[in-house]
Order: structure tokens, then sequence, then C-alpha cells
């Protein structure tokens, strides 16, 4: 498991989301408060967009709380949209090339959850990358062969559709040659334009996901955890949701993958 | 704060402290039960002795418990006498320099604890090094100020009066520049025959401490925490205590600086 | 094209290779003579043989030079049998686990060379790789790659044959998907108890491989270049070889893996 | 020795300095033509001005070359004043706090050059330092101390003035207790407003150091070997001078730290 953070808006610096709330994203990477490993600090990594369509990306694989150039980065710029990600490993490796976020073009991408016996299966849910993507294939993460997966699917046309053939097709693989739970995920990704964000779980235990506006920012966050504990405004996002983010509006609609593959 | 452990007795895999028990060095990284710092990530250590005098080290800047050659160095080195360190910062940076343990010749030096306000009277504690030594300072830790500064004392001829001379001036540069609490601190050393520990704080706070001899490794671990946390004949150390351990051979003797600063 | 070398023999320490010899594998990080890039310093590694059947592996993604733990770690360790390698990337990342050797089990395993235009049958390459070996897929080398397709074909009990199996297939791969040059190899690999080690090129233009007994040390060198520039007793292996090393003897046989591509 | 480039002007992609042209600093990362030591590759670090008045500041172990960090962040950020350095360690370790450029409030500050000897009148170099000042000392570089003393000596209100007293000092210290050559140095340093450079020597071998203006580009750069080995426009600045560069404008005046010296 893991902890990320996404903001839309008018740009902040990065660190009133990252760095300086009560409850912020490095916070939560020495002590989450809504997951079974409250110590993310196997990586982390960030994405922002700026002036051109491709966003900027920083991942390294010390913990958050103690990367130097992470305070700097985040205290200089400014941005409308980013994603942050602290990692938590469930098995592969700490490397840059297994942090989140991951960018392919202008799109990025990060992830929290469990595919239950992924390392069983990774070949056949590599085998789904389109060949003219496999060049993307940089780690060993079932995080990033999800995205490029999704972008195979049609990510640029139809993102939740996208998202939701791919995991359905993470989910079959799930359910023949891994193990229970078979699909717990919470995702947010972007093209630079728009904010996307999913919770998904195959089973009762879908991963905690949060957004609230700020009218003093004149944004909206879209996080694990909220950034302060004690403050109102927090809506959590049910379960079995995709999420479209644009400008202040927000849409939430189902999100079953699971029903997808039983109609395939 | 942070933890650490040392062995002395028979070779063993260095994994057999640092890895394999329940409560292992590493398992301490992720969830120390003893001090006020669950998290010990801000890099790692190891000294070990072997067929030369001066002892191998092994340092970086990641976690412990995500260090792939942590894992395989600890399970290919057999050592009769190694030190090994876990570390939270008090404020110096996440550099290897900054991690312990620290080696000089054929002494290595592994510390934790805190004093008081040190960056208040870090250069001050610097100017006594002494010049000869000045060249192995290579951080910026009060751990390495210590361990210099108690060699230039006289470490290698009486381990003892130069720990307590070094602490001494410590403690009164705390109380004249710092704040309290002056001095906790435990801490580990040795000339590659000898394994030495101390435990002393200005106040009733001492870190903890414990040691315990395995008939099964014909070997002693002296340890922040118990290795594991149910078994029996883990001995506490008491506070304002220096030990000496050789062979299978304990002395355990007071400490106390404090006293010998007002008779100085 | 990165450098290597690799000793068999008497027990030594590892900075008798690595870094004491005038041509040392550190000094040919920085200033390699018989390749195209003399700067040799994305990253290290080696894999020593002790007192288990499975190897030690220490590898990072500083230059060899610069990194204090590589100092120590080979003044202080002895081995019979080793293998160490510094990195040029060809294109992938410079990551831990795009470092050689790579080490399955007691097989450690290191290359140097090109698969010309490797990124574009990436993932038929990997296809090739059997089911159970593919938890050790971790990177994106071909040189990995090709270390588990060959303990695929059988390694363990013909090294020969299974090294020609598997770069025969590198080659046909290269040839349908690739690019010139299609193969230009050297590897060195060990099971714990004999050093392997070929040369090989689909042209004229194989990598430089030596090999040298010293009476002094009682062991053997085997080396992308000579450890002295100017040592007698350095002699090359020709092309299209294969070496078997054990003890003090030497056999070496032609290595053809293309005329039994053609005769398949 | 090391290399650096800084730049002034109408906002730029950092890239354009840092990576793209044919002989950028990352290219001279890797084989700088104008100094001993064509490698440069014991990391590297960049500090660019933005919207807050304090720069930010990105520094890594690595080789420039292979930083995807780097790349990304050059291909991202828009500065209109920033400095950028590859290190060649001239003995200090490969550490981020060793990496230039050094930033304290709203001044960064970057140095290539040698003072012989320095190892040896380390402590009475930092002994120099203000205490107001002596927090900022993280690492153990000649180049920090000098840029620390420079402050305390005024460089926010009259920095020629500061860093030829700077220099003197450090000039003084060589002579009595270190070795030739005694002072060979350029350096850059900014307040966020103008760029300032050095170029100054104690015998005949000042370091190289070239700027030239860009009409394409509305822009200075400033730097140790020009970006295009071929392009015209590349302007020498004689040894002994010390230049402010603001706008579009160029003041070069003498540095003659030396006579200040024995005026004292």
């Amino acid at each position: 498991m893991c902890r990320w953070a996404a903001y839309l808006g008018s740009p902040i610096y990065l660190e009133d989301v990252i760095c300086r709330p009560g409850h912020s994203l490095v916070r939560q990477s020495q002590g989450a408060t809504r997951c079974h490993t409250p110590v993310n600090a196997d990586g982390f990594g960030l994405a922002w967009y700026g002036e051109r369509p491709e966003p900027g990306l920083y991942r390294d694989v010390m913990p958050a709380w103690s990367d130097s150039n992470l305070r700097s980065l985040t205290a200089t710029l400014r941005s409308h949209l980013f994603l942050a990600h602290v990692r938590a490993s469930t098995g592969s490796a700490t490397s840059r090339n297994n942090c989140h976020p991951f960018v392919v073009g202008r799109w990025s991408f990060m992830h929290n959850g469990q595919f239950g016996g992924y390392e069983d299966y990774r070949r056949h849910a590599e085998a789904l990358i389109p060949d003219d993507l496999y060049c993307h294939r940089k780690g060993a993460t079932d995080s990033e062969a999800l995205f490029l997966m999704a972008l195979g699917e049609g990510l640029e046309t139809d993102p939740a559709a996208a998202m939701a053939a791919a995991t359905a097709k993470f989910e079959a693989l799930a359910r023949q040659r891994g193990s229970a739970p078979h699909v717990r995920l919470t995702a947010a990704f972007s093209d630079g334009q728009r904010l996307y964000a999913l919770r998904y779980a195959s089973d009762e235990h879908a991963p905690s996901l949060f957004h609230r506006w700020s009218d003093t920012r004149g944004g909206r966050a879209v996080v694990s955890e909220p950034l302060e504990s004690d403050e109102p405004g927090w809506q959590e996002i049910p379960a079995q949701s995709f999420c479209v983010f644009e400008g202040a509006e927000v849409a939430i609609n189902p999100f079953r993958p699971d029903r997808q593959r039983t109609a395939a």
C-alpha cells in the first residue's frame, strides 16, 4: 500500500499539499493512519504540469521526509495540476523505475493498492502491454503495467472505459493465477487538462479516497487521506467510483470492471 | 534517536543479529518499541572485523529494510565481532558520512542519543577534535565528533577514561551553549579485540541498553532492544555504566563523566 | 560496452584485482583503453563466493571510483572466486537492478557487449525466459535476459550448450527484429566451482578478453583488459571461444552459436 | 576540477544550456576539453531563480549524464537566472552536501578549482566561518567554506570586496599551511538579481572562463567551456577578473586578492 495526493486548480506551490499541511503527504510517509502500512518510505515521486504538455517528473528512492531536493522543489515549483506519491513496496525493489508517478507523453499515472499474487502472473500482465508501449516498461511493478495496459486500451480517448478494461483484465488474471484479494486499488492520472481518479476493489476493502475543494486556494485536492485531520469539507469517494475533475467540477460515476468482465 | 546492535563471540553470519530475529535490527528500523521514534530509516551501517585489523564498513542512506545489498552482505559475511546501526536523524542530513558506525584505523564507533541544542555548539565541539584527527571529520553529526574527541582523549589506551573525558566536555558545552536534555547516550565501540558499550544520561532518561549471552551461538549480543520480544536472558544494563566485553566475560563499571567534570 | 574482471584461485583480497593494479577495474571505469567508451561509470557490481553456495552480491549506481563502500569491501573481503563489473549503459537506466553481476541461486553472471536494436525486440527476448525463472527478471537489460534464458536452456548441466542456445536465440531475434551489429559479447559466469567465460561476435569485432595465471597469487584473472599495461603473461582469448577455468586448468573450445542456429 | 555554466537573461528552459548544446554541461561531464580531468562525474547540481527570492536547488551524486530527474527538470523548468555544476572531486566524498551550488537564503554559489593542500588547513578555513553562518556548513568542501567566509565578509553588500577578502584569507592559509598551487579558481554566484563571476589564480594557470550573449535567446551564458565548439562570439574572461552581469550589461574589473593580502 502507498499514499498519494493530487491537486487541480489555481497554481499553488507544491509544498502546500506535499509538505506543509498537518497531515501532508510527507507526514503520511512516516505515519499514515488509514492503511495497514503506516510507513511509506520506499521511494516517492511527483509529476507536475507547467508550460509544456509533458509533465515534469521527479522520483527518488529515499524516504520523502529526508530528501532535501524534494523540500526545495516543492517550495519552488508552482503548478495548477500535479500528482505526488509515497511508496510502500508490496514486493518489488526500491528503485526509481518502480516509483510512481509513471509518465508516458503527456500522461501521468499513480496507484495505490494490491493485486493478490501479482508475482505469479507478472509475465501474463506484461504480455498485455502493446508492442508500441513496451519501451515504456522500465520497472517491475503491477502499477506501471496497469498504466501501460490502460494506455493500450485507449486511455487517451475514453479514460473510464480504458481503465475498466485494463482493471478487468488484471482482475481476471488475479482470479486465474493469483490470490485474494484480487484487486484493491485507487489511482489518479491526468493528461494535463483533467484529473481522473478511481476507487475500486473486488472485495469489501477498497483503499480510502477523499477530495476537497478549497475556496482559499481555488483548487481541489484528491488524496488517500485528508491533509488535515480535523478539517471540514473532506468528502469520501465511494468504492467502485470513477471520478473526473475539471476546473471546479466533479463527476463521479460507477466503475464496475467486474461486470464488464462477466459480460465479456 | 537510533537503534543499534553489536555482537562478540564465535563467528556468526551477520544476518543472525541484523535480519533474522523476530525483533532484529532491521525490524527495529521499521518499528522500534523502546524509543520515541519507532521509525529509524535515515540510513544504516555496519562495521565488521575479519582477517585484517581494520574493520570492513558498509553504510548507505536507504532504510535498512529495503537495501538489497545489506541483505546479501549479512547473509554472506561471518564475523566474530561486528557493530550495526539504523539511524533516525535528529537534524543532520541523511548522507553516508552521517551514518554510523564511524571508523578510524582499527576503531569503530556507533552512538544513539541526544545532545540538546547541539547545532548551537557544533563548532565548539569540532574545535575539540585534535588536528591529526580532523581529516577524519567527514560529516556533521555529534556522534562522529564525540568519537574523534574520545580518540583524542586516549581511547586507545584507556577507553573508559577517554569516553568519560569526551562526554564530560560535551556535557559542559551542552550546559553552557545548548539546551536540555544535555546528554542522553548509549554507544558501542571496538578495537577489534574487545567490545565496549556505555549507557549514560545527564537526566533520568538514559536510552535503553541490553545484553545477552547465547550458549547456542557461543557469543553475546549487546543491543538497544532485545532481539526477540519474549526471549529470556536479556539483561538491562544500568544507567551510568561502562561495559567491557571480552570473550565470554563482562565487566560493568560506573560511568560518571558528570562527577569528573565537577572535579575538574 | 562495459568492463569486467573475474578471479579464480587461492583466496585474495578483492582489491588486488579491483582497485590496486595499475590498470585495475576501478581505473578502467575512468579510462578503459580497449573499447569505444572509456568511461564506465553507470554503476558497478561484484559477486564473490565464500562459505555458502550462494555468492554475496554488492551493486550500486555510483561510479566505481567514488564508492566508499566498494573500497572498504574489497579491502576486507577475501575470496577464491569472484566477478566484478563496471557498467557503461547502452540505453537502459542506471539502477541497481540493471547492474551486473546478476545472481540466481549459486549462479552469478556478467556481460559486456551489444545486441543491436535490442529495445526493438526486448519483449521477444523476455518471452523466452521460462516461467519459473521469470521472478528473477528484475531489470530491463539484455544481459539479465540472456542469463535467465541460458539458465532455462540448462546452464546448470551443460554451460557451453546452454550459452550457445541462448546466444543463438538472441542472435536470431537481432537478425529478425534488431539491427547490426547483431551480437558482440563477452561474458563470465560461475556456479561457485568453475569459472566460465566466452568471447563471441556475429561480425569481426568481438570485445577484448584476456586471462593470466599468477604464480605469486596462485590464481588466474580473466578480464576485459590486462590489469597492468606492461605486464607479461596476458593471453588474449580468441574470438568465438568458450572457456572453462577450474583450479589452474584452462580449457578453451570453439563457441559457434551461429552454426547451431543454422543447424536448427 | 569541475565544470559549470550559468545563465542570465530572458527565461529559457534549463536544458538549453545544460543538456542540448553540442558541448553542453552534461557533455562536459563526460568529456571536458579545457581541464585536466575530462570526466566530471562526482555529482552535479543546479540552482534556479523563479518567483520566490530563494532559488530552487537540486543536487545528486550520480553522473549528470545518467540522472533521469535532471533530464526531466531541465526540460520543464524555465528560468531567467540559473547556475549548474558538474563535479570532479579533488578529495572530499561524493555526497549531496559536497555538490555545488551551495545556497544560503537568496544567495547561490558554485566553484571550480584548487586550493593546494586544503585538507591540511581545512579546520583553519572553517574557523573563519562566522558563528551565525556555521549552521550552513553541511559538507567538507573548500568551496562551501569559501562561500560562507565570503558571506561573512559582506557578500551581500559588496560582493567583489567580500570575495577578495575571503580569497585572500584562503590564499594566506594555503601559503602558510598548504602547498602549491595555492589558489586556482573560477566561481559564479548570484543573489537572484545579478550574476557574478570571477577568475583568479595565484600562479599562471587560472581555470578557463568564457561568456557569450545570444540575441536569439536574449540572454548570456557564463561558462567554464563554450557550449558549442565552433560557435562565434565566445569571449574569454581574463585571469584576475571579477565580473558583474546585469541585464545585457557586463562589467569586468581586476580581481587582486593577492595585493589586498600584502597590503593587510
